[in-house]
């Protein structure tokens, strides 16, 4: 994996969590302009985040997600991006490059939001722009929506060489939005295993005004789902009979 | 029809009807993370359904919707989907892929909410993620909302080929949520088949706790409904003079 | 002006007014599914009706607004749509088929939300669903608004051609969604002649239950108001030095 | 620069901020009827402004933000749009336009809301409507965000030329959507000098009813902060190895 495609797949990650986390602070936090302002504003927010962090990523196929990885791997695809083998190295490479650019989104998030992480009195909103948590905590069901909800994603995402369309990064973007409206209730959606543990270590190390637990205790819903989730969606993709490429 | 086509058809729809349900479950249920979250977030939501739906099945023209599948059959395109001929038995193989997907992807919601299906005390909620129902019964003005509706749908379909763009899938899912937010008003917009069928009758089988009446009564309006208008349309548009392909 | 010609604008305006105002009657009639939901709705609403409305259009090329019609004429471009000469009758030829669709697509949408119709207690919300109405009523500054809005609806169209973008139907669509957003707080946005007067007139003689005043002391700001703001658009696209053809 | 090209960019910035301030006057004033419409739709309103904008200016490369034109002079883009050098004086002339058009657009937009201008009671909602201001004022964290959401814009924006799609226009409308949702709750999101400059002169010589103070302490951090973030962008861009060209 060349410097250029690391450097391009974590600012596609870096944009990815800042503008993720960035509409959860907005909805979430006190004396925010978009306090309140609904699930529809998290989910576009979240699919514009996709929308911006694939652009700049196009060199590393802009997987953003170790999730989509994954699924690359379990498939029949050839390579990880134009000129990127499938290997060892370059598979921990991607989750390298995931990791460390969510992690920066998130710190960059919280220097965006820093007056308005003072001002929240609530230690639980300001996990919730980092990471996610269960409406109702059950680690077995919760970890079934994730493999769900993230086997769609993939699947789809791993479909799209098979349709000739020319949006390009808006339909991720839009699969995006809808897969948050429509499987997200449950669990506020991971579906990527960086997007959780990335900004869950900088909640962790960020000294943030007030903040309580990290809740490590569930941290491994949205890594490992998201992880099951992406492989079955690479397996099950060479039995639907579609040609595969990277993304 | 070749077992690819089937497959997709299905798989297809399967996705159609797992998002789709799922975001009324979403905003339906209880303790939801996008409880409340308004009619347009329901609109997206099934409007993305179709766009992720439509990826995963384009061996199969991604009908994904019997009335789809009338429309073409009345129409005078010449075949159902590259390679797919207008038979009495490539019918019944698209409907038979329909009705399998829908139920399946109606399953996968459940699983998905399961712990908010658990805790909903409505059975009219828990019914209401699975099937339509109107908002005023009166069996006529129902079937009469849903056979225009339908109308609409397909006779944009058919007509899609008329024009040059190159938004594909998108096009189909920006459609149903216009349509979605135009028409649902009065019966919540089946204008599919299967859409009310297939879930209905997996609302029938599937132990949910506390459930109460799958509404047979009122099952025949969004099925008979789509199919009339799907024909419609078909019929319809030969006389507007577009050229017709398959979608 | 070929029949054909005339068929597909005549469909392509009541695919329009149906979509349009049915998105006007889901969120302002009584027990409707999309009651109260909001005005980002409408808009969406709206647009959306304008992109279903352009697809079955395409022979005539989908003006589907009088005032689309003027500002092609004021403009320098040399044709309606591919065939269709500027003359004095084709001019009038659009102004009958968008006229004609616009009340068939007010009765489609009237039909479709009968039961709503006969519920709803209030005149007001039966007739703002048909005609345009101002918040403030002030007929001078309500011109102005119309004026300026249909300015940039059609300045906007014009240009299409001068822009590279593969996303034709959808462009439209969302600048609808766009100006209605932005400029239709005041008037309620006709920004189309026959979007307000075909279907007040439908309203004037459609059995309505409990109806009242068709309100035609208004009628004329949103029907002069969008064709003075096109004439404008269609005269001034020529000093900003774009190629125009016909949208 | 040609009278052309500065005429494109002055007509776009101005179509930017007439639909720009106009979904804020929607949302802000008392009696419109989009009254309350929530952030989403403030943030939807300014992306399909950019999208409108953007079709009228493509002889000048549609900057119609200085921080896209200060991203373009330190990134290493050969030109600004094609046939216009990066020189001093057309730098110059692009802020000249862009403040011309700016105010122009901010009356247009006072001139479609005047009755809704004069009817609303608090004079900070008027000036909202101008131009931006901080939901915690505290110049120095207020600055880091307009910086951090502008270097997104510009970074996104000077990377488009490195993914390969046809929807043109739509992903900048896009782009500023999710920017504004995710990066818009601490500021408001100036992320563009003339978009608060321009509006506030506008404000300040306007004559509007019952108008207050324009605010001229806080001017600074929407015009340096997205000035700082665009010329980083252009800097970074280069770093992270996408061609570059005029967007």
């Amino acid at each position: 994996m060349s410097l250029e495609v690391f450097v391009a797949e974590t600012f596609g990650t870096m944009l990815l969590l800042l503008l993720g986390t960035g509409v959860v602070a907005n909805v979430a936090l006190a004396k925010t302009k978009g306090n309140n302002g609904g699930f529809l504003m998290v989910n576009f927010g979240w699919g514009l985040a996709v929308f911006a962090g694939v652009y700049v990523a196009a060199l590393s196929g802009a997987h953003l997600n170790f999730a989509v990885t994954i699924g690359l791997l379990f498939s029949d695809a050839a390579e990880y991006a134009p000129g990127v083998d499938k290997t060892f190295a370059t598979t921990l490479g991607y989750l390298a490059a995931q990791m460390l650019g969510s992690i920066v989104g998130a710190v960059l998030c919280w220097l965006s939001y820093k007056n308005h992480f003072d001002e929240e009195p609530d230690p639980a909103n300001k996990l919730g722009v980092f990471a996610t948590g269960p409406a109702i905590r059950s680690y077995g069901w919760n970890l079934v929506t994730e493999v769900i909800a993230t086997f769609v994603l993939v699947l789809v995402i791993l479909s799209f060489a098979g349709t000739p369309t020319q949006i390009g990064p808006l339909a991720v973007a839009l699969l995006v939005v809808g897969i948050g409206a429509s499987l997200g209730g449950p669990t506020g959606y991971a579906i990527n295993p960086n997007r959780d543990l990335g900004p869950r270590i900088a909640h962790a190390f960020l000294p943030i005004k007030g903040k309580g637990s990290s809740d490590w205790a569930y941290a491994w819903v949205p890594f490992f789902g998201p992880i099951v989730g992406g492989a079955l969606a690479g397996i099950v993709v060479q039995f639907i009979s579609f040609p595969v490429i990277a993304a």
